[in-house]
């Protein structure tokens, strides 16, 4: 484990138009920082044709950070293949539902061919061989944002069958679990299987992508595995994993932003793989910088190893939309830093000048000179020279958990609940809402969450359950536990078939409702809101209405209803409505679980982040997401503000400034 | 002949979630439900493979539906295919302009190909053979909701060729009735005729579609051939008509609506299969319903045979914006039958667990209980068993046609009017105008309509209409009747090709106008009310002009003419404007035809269906599509409801509570 | 060079529905027409089959004109090729990106092809062979709208590699220029280069387009090369250009107009191929007349070869939404006459009765009768034939020009300013409101102009700029040049790699600014005005700051600033904002340049346009581009109205009708 926050920046010798690594290196520790990325997708660079091997600017860039005294991480560079393994191979190129895809692309390739398997771990083997043992290599990154790109090839097919025979045994039980006898779609015989890629069933297609999702993991797993044979005891191995990208339709490169719950692989899975996750996380920025991607992806990444984190590729300059305002890329640093990140790479050192990301800008621009944002990287690096040590391996015990699944993320992309309210839209406006109300919660994997550690759960569109899961937050309830669950929760079981019970199926007895139609809103409101895109007319069975619809013809069914089981309580809420209707419902159930807190009256744009850092002290991130001046009422007994060293005392105003950072430790 | 209404719903016993066949039969009796539709798509139940027949599951349903004292409708199960069969064969799965399908979706076979003929052919003897001495058993389904689907495959364009060779003699004919010297794309050797699939003659290619039209309307008539080989006398052959459907936008299966005419197979031609005609109807609901799909459909189904039909799919609560509200199950099934509909059967009964079509939501909801909807079904159920005899085989003598033609359609696909201005738009423009004043009518194909029916004949947007066709309805006119045609009437002829003398060919005599000019309306204004999309400048010669253009430079050309023609007349339309202006002239063309009725001045919400039952007696049938309520005053001199049995005198105030239905005997 | 101004039309017998010939020349006769241009596109009535050939459309065209004492210009009938010649040879139809193009469509061939070229080779002779000693026949034009089509089969692509070898010489060179290291594009062998479909460095992408352009250039120069070897000195050879195609939503061919720059084949380059230039101008016409469009093509055209040129297709009636107003197919004709063009003929004579472009209907309507627009090119005709003399060969002597550039374009593609915000929309911002403000401009290609001529220089987003290039621009304002350039100019070389060093390269010392930074513009204002799209933060190195960007964080940076350089002026102007700002510097930048005019007080919708007659009088048009009256002071000490023969001063106040012409002579 790191020693201090990593500071640092991915960094392309092999991309630079002129020799400057010293002046690169100079420029590095006028900001302090002390960590490289390098190596990954240079596969062409390392190997320019088949078994050439040449790792000069490896081992340039190692000579420069040795002598600066500075880390690197190496990356293996197998996230984008060289023009000649191309030929080696006619499946190594992708085939998926689209056809086969034309060599160019990054991620273009079929992970799971096994000629790209051969020359992949070659290629491995002997970068990892030759820079294990150099001192700054601190650790690897294997690939890079891996998923499994809908990879659809005869091969993986085939693979895909055998895992059906396996999973199912008989065609028969295949044919009822995913209800194929409809439109003629069931099998006898194994080999009448048809390609995947034609599947209208939304069940046995999010099987496949289950399956692939899995593949996809392992591949991950393979690599750590063939980079366990080289590296050292105390070399780290790590992964860059991102999130599903909402495009917001602008052109190439230059479209979209970290939104979501990745749907291509499963990230608790694929974890598994490293010894410490790593992450990146590219939000919007300027007027509409909120904080709420950060912190869902870094409470996401910190999850998924209860565990500190890196983001390895930090936003810098980006799009022309992500330009920072001044103060704005500092107050990115630290909100990483608050969810738990043990250091920041920026995405990248510098920015390129000719191919698909020319405009995806790093830390210095195109004149290679000094600049604002890089300024302002100098800056904070001398802030962490100073304080870095305090905020390191902060540590977080939440009591509220936010449950994510890919299958049921897959499900509603089947049977959206509306064209414009997706899975991860769901889970964005439960998640933001507890954000905004400085509620701290972790982002679980359904398949792997421990209902002992939190007092509340929230589900937003569990729409996929498994009878486990099912049973499980049943018992939750019962010894006590508070869950908040959504519409279009536990509808089905973990194959997409709807349970043919009453809905919803098992938790009916918690939640002590019951509904069988829904419907468009249309007209509706609730508690004086809009609701828009989905509505199911509950009706009650023991519990509490919260609030009716309004509506003409609706207007006897709930919308919102709270139950006690046993001891503990379960909120359902069947529509979509206002962020505010929701924190008012949340707020209740906080009180329900004993959750209470002062930090919760305080609301976005002022964020409060907190944790235990190494010396078991309290420190609380503040931060003032807003071009505003603003106030902050102290609701500690007596902290100390680490960077001005100043004072404060409960009820004492602490001044705001626009995009401010405060960190107050507890004394 | 179906002695008293059918009310049932298609039933897929292979789709259950578990074994309740006769919890099913039980709920369909409390309905009072008399008929189930069967088998329809489900082919790989039926033989799961090449050669094994398995019949057990329509068995089983047979025997309970004899025990309730039931019917059953035996569909063939040809519509989706078996994935063995696509093994067959490899021109079995359908090429389009878009390549060959893969395997999974229904309607994805090419239904010219032999080797599917010949499967097909073996499965429909078998299972016609197996079912048709059952005394259950009243008929059979044909397919379903047949089309050709596209089909480009080499096979079908080598027979597109022939027929071409047939039609055209030679191909110096083929090319001076298609212009195919325009970009060179004349041929001399039949064998030089290109892939219709780059085809860019709207000519040409529409004839390729008239083809496909006529091939699909033949595979039905194959299919209805194998099946009069097994079938009693008394067993009737139906096919599922479905209509142009109109897309909104939303997400797979749970977008669009049943709009207008059909593009992809010619249901009178293909009606020449059935003896009795069937169709799916689903429309909006909920805000929306208006009624005005379900009669736009019901009247061109009637007039496909000039006789009572089923709806073989009748919306049950389908998707989340079609949940019904209280009352409006009971209005959509009343307004098929004011259509002139014998019989309504769910889609479906049950809805289902997984696949396409989960949300498609049936009467009952996948909890299998009851439910709002199901429990209005058996109220429903109820009044027919009480009344329903008095209902059957409505019959109608309607004084107004409006003519329909695939080969316009076609046409303004090549040529639109307007990128927003469909032909389906036009039609739905011209026929929803009369539903809305009240004004039956029929809906009839341009191949095979009777003038001498008629009184009043209105033709939107006949854009392709042979001389046979123009001096059909020059006589019609000669001989007193009214014609209505709309802008793009009569343009080309049935090749596309624009007459080349005075427009509108032979017609222009009649109308006594004529023009060469159009134009986007821009700032234009007709009678007060905005034009849109287009509008003809029309010079009058002998018409009297009903409107002129507002506009600055085109004030001097009319919009609206009217015109004597020996004893008829002639109204002319040049343009899209708000239906207040067409209503208006409607009107004076109803004058003109002596067809005014007090009904007339009724008008939307207030809906009044009529026609004659099996005694005789003259049914009124009134619908309110509305939230709100109403009052009707009666225009009839003695009428009973029989429902209510209240007896109304012509001026009585009949109220009228939100979606209500109220059905008038005349004394 | 023609003794009169061309006026005529394209002309199809192959197309008409009957037999008109005699009836066609004389309605032709009576326009005054005296030009048909025929053959284009007919290559299947030429050659039905391979080696039989029929030119007898051609004679009895060429006898009837001959008769009426007109001319004739022969077509290459090449733009569109007979179905049997797609048969020859699997490479004919084009393959692109976008996979292998079926035959039916034009210019769907690939014309790199070998067996294409044989064949087209041999139309070619023959025809010419057979026409060149015809009297009428003045010369022909070579092919239609040539572009490359973005062709790229197998064969193309390895001339590209061919065409990389020696312009590069080793991979070492190509990987650097292009930046292949990036995502692991580098290869070490020549064969290693991937198929360009899956490229995606846009540098290499933008290089193979590069590529494509010239083979298509060179298509042309091959077609002229052979129509040279049978032509008659007196013959001209020309080429229809044509030019971005803005797509404006609708149907088929029905959509768009000409826009800007064209993207596919270089203008000056190919017009190396002809004697003299033709284009074709498609244009918004009703209320969206502005002149624009004509104006912009036509200072292009005149540009390529600093000469008068053809308008080969004028638009005639065209679509729903031009057909013309009263006036404005006058204003039409005059409008290019203005621009330098010598002559018009009309896309097409006759609507036509089917196939693809029946809508794009020409002079005639499809009734073939008189017609306001056909009447009203009669009255045109007439004056033609009185003062048509003194309009022929206006020269004119542009102080101001605009340099343009495909590989901008190209570039800007790739790396978009904005979504909503392309390349040509950038030029015709700049364009737009020199012609609004009434200066005349060329509008020059990068490769091709002569500073020397100008004072005033306009560089709309020149992205890609050679050091050539920017050494030429920085000695022209040394010497005296005033140079105005938007955002985005200077900013990569030749192959699309940024400048490394300070933006914008070179020039940042006759501009005395910098940046290295650009942003949305989110809230900002730039003199009041909004700012759209893409702003660049300034720093100024002793340029004058013309206006600060109002905005709470870059309100430090300039948006506009202007330099005094050795004896010339640099201005930059670093954001898109509305054309009145734009025009205030213009103005300035104008006076600066010496090159205020008393017309450029009269601005749009008056505009003024004007040259030197081949009696060396100046002639001044003035167009009234308003459905409105107004009112023009007459500018100049004495004019005379060459149609009307009234005189005027310079003070008089000269009425002006909408859309009204003028033109006014220099005494």
């Amino acid at each position: 484990m790191n020693q201090e926050l990593l500071f640092g920046a991915a960094y392309y010798l092999e991309y630079m138009p002129y020799d400057r690594l010293e002046q690169d290196i100079y420029m590095m520790q006028k900001a302090r920082m002390n960590v490289v990325r390098i190596a990954e997708s240079t596969w062409s660079t390392l190997e320019p044709i088949d078994g050439e091997f040449d790792f000069s600017y490896i081992d340039r860039v190692l000579e420069a950070v040795k002598k600066a005294g500075m880390m690197a991480i190496i990356g293996t560079p197998t996230y984008a293949i060289p023009s000649w393994l191309e030929k080696k191979d006619k499946d190594i190129m992708l085939t998926t539902n689209e056809g086969q895809k034309r060599y160019g692309h990054r991620q273009c390739m079929n992970i799971m061919n096994a000629t790209f398997r051969f020359y992949a771990e070659r290629i491995i083997r002997k970068l990892v061989l030759h820079t294990a043992n150099h001192p700054c290599v601190i650790g690897f990154q294997i690939d890079n944002e891996t998923k499994h790109y809908g990879t659809a090839s005869e091969e993986v097919q085939k693979q895909f069958k055998e895992y059906l025979m396996d999973t199912f045994g008989t065609t028969k039980q295949l044919n009822k679990t995913f209800g194929l006898a409809y439109w003629s779609n069931s099998i006898r015989d194994w080999d009448d299987l048809p390609d995947m890629r034609g599947c209208i069933n939304g069940g046995l297609s999010s099987e496949f992508e289950r399956f692939l999702r899995s593949m996809a993991a392992q591949y991950l797993k393979w690599q750590a595995h063939i980079v366990r044979e080289y590296k050292r005891e105390d070399q780290l191995i790590t992964h860059n994993f991102d999130f599903e990208w909402k495009k917001f339709g602008a052109d190439i490169a230059q479209d979209g932003y970290s939104y979501g719950v990745q749907p291509d692989i499963n990230h608790y899975e694929a974890a598994q793989a490293v010894t410490i996750a790593g992450a990146d996380i590219y939000h919007p920025t300027q007027d509409y910088l909120t904080g709420a991607e950060i912190a869902f992806c870094g409470d996401e990444i910190r999850s998924l190893k209860d565990q500190n984190y890196y983001v390895l590729e930090c936003q810098a300059q980006a799009f022309k939309n992500w330009t920072p305002y001044p103060d704005q890329l500092r107050i990115h640093a630290y909100s990483h830093l608050a969810s738990g990140a043990d250091g920041i790479m920026y995405w990248n050192w510098h920015s390129i000048h000719n191919g698909y990301e020319t405009y995806w800008k790093g830390l210095l621009s195109h004149d290679l000179a000094t600049n604002p944002t890089y300024e302002e990287a100098c800056r904070l690096g001398k802030e962490w020279s100073n304080v870095g040590r305090r905020l390191l391996h902060l540590k977080k015990e939440n009591k509220v958990a936010i449950v994510i699944d890919n299958q049921s993320l897959n499900a509603l992309k089947w049977f959206p609940i509306d064209t414009k309210l997706r899975y991860n839209d769901v889970v964005r406006w439960m998640y933001d809402s507890l954000y905004e109300m400085n509620i701290e919660c972790d982002v679980v994997d359904v398949n792997a969450f421990d209902t002992s550690k939190y007092r509340m759960i929230v589900t937003p569109a569990l729409y996929s359950a498994s009878e486990v899961t099912l049973i499980k937050l049943k018992k939750f309830i019962a010894s006590g536990g508070v869950l908040v669950s959504s519409f279009k929760s536990f509808v089905s079981d973990e194959h997409l078939s709807v349970y043919s019970d009453r809905q919803p199926h098992i938790l009916h007895e918690c939640f002590q409702m019951s509904y069988n139609q829904f419907t468009e809103p249309g007209k509706m409101k609730l508690k004086g809101k809009v609701v828009n895109y989905f509505a199911e007319l509950v009706k009650t069975d023991g519990a509490q209405v919260l609030a009716y619809y309004d509506h003409k013809y609706w207007k006897e069914y709930a919308g919102i209803t709270r139950a006690e089981y046993q001891n503990g309580f379960a909120y359902y809420i069947a529509c979509y409505t206002d962020k505010a209707v929701l924190k008012e419902i949340y707020r209740q159930a906080l009180m329900d679980a004993g959750l209470e807190s002062d930090t919760a009256k305080v609301c976005w744009p002022i964020i409060i982040r907190s944790g235990k850092n190494q010396e078991n002290k309290i420190i609380h991130y503040v931060f003032h997401y807003s071009e505003k001046d603003g106030v902050f009422i102290c609701p500690y007994e007596e902290v100390r503000d680490i960077i001005s060293k100043r004072e404060y005392k409960r009820g004492s105003q602490i001044e705001l400034k626009d995009w401010d950072v405060i960190i107050l430790e507890e004394e």
